[in-house]
């Protein structure tokens, strides 16, 4: 793929690896998630954090996700915006700690054309969110969007 | 329930439905959502939307879970936490506009014991997300992990 250059549904093949760059998850940025969408002590608080279920200071795992869609938008430069149709099989196996230091790999899984619509089809992917470490901290298996270059 | 009692997993049966409070989802919400975690067109620029895929400004889908996640926590008092144990049939039937009043519906569709775990069990619950016109927004099926009352 050149630089710059924009991915269509006839782009995608199964297989296909895409992995996007390096961000760290700050003990701040996890305050600030819980603030606003998950206002719970093991995500608030790193003292009282070490009374609850996960024993210390951990992101939401909403906050995981978030990180992984903004580390998505970076890596695939889909035409017309990375936009999903749904997700399957949202697992969170491990954690986030403040300053893990995450990354995701995207595979393409398959793709399929809409009945209903000749201007786009749909890319099943499987997106991996991998700690500094090589832990796998997030699976999810979303659908895209993607127009296609030679109907649209 | 009582007012300030907390949920175990005894207390979950099918069929139970929890209605959360109604938030909204301003502009500027959705604004500041895509620029840490989704930041394309449609989500960031009132303007710029208008030439996209949605042709007008809209949440990301990952925004519209957020504040589904808060809503959830507002509206199931389990304890030890609201914590999922991952979700599927993730969707998103419409988008989110500015202004849009949403609140969640949470149905418990299921529960089951763990076997490598005593203390704790899994609550399958399904989530739908409403805006103020009775539209459903958000779908999802998480599991929520519930500590048991006796065995804990």
């Amino acid at each position: 793929m050149k630089t710059g250059e924009k991915l269509f549904f006839e782009d995608f093949e199964e297989g296909q690896v895409f992995r996007s760059g390096e961000t760290e998850v700050s003990e701040e940025d996890i305050v600030a998630f819980a603030r606003s969408f998950d206002p719970q002590s093991f995500h608030l608080d790193p003292e009282a954090a070490k009374d609850s279920f996960f024993g210390t200071h951990v992101a939401s795992g909403w906050h995981t996700v978030a990180v992984a869609m903004r580390l998505m938008v970076e890596a695939l430069p889909v035409s017309g915006g990375v936009i999903g149709g749904g997700a399957e099989n949202v697992r969170w196996p491990r954690p986030v700690y403040p300053g893990d230091l995450l990354h995701v790999e995207i595979e393409v899984e398959g793709k399929r054309a809409m009945r209903s619509r000749k201007d786009i089809g749909l890319v099943n992917i499987k997106v991996t969110g991998i700690d500094q470490k090589g832990e796998t901290v997030l699976v999810m298996q979303p659908r895209l969007i993607a127009p296609y270059r030679e109907r649209a």
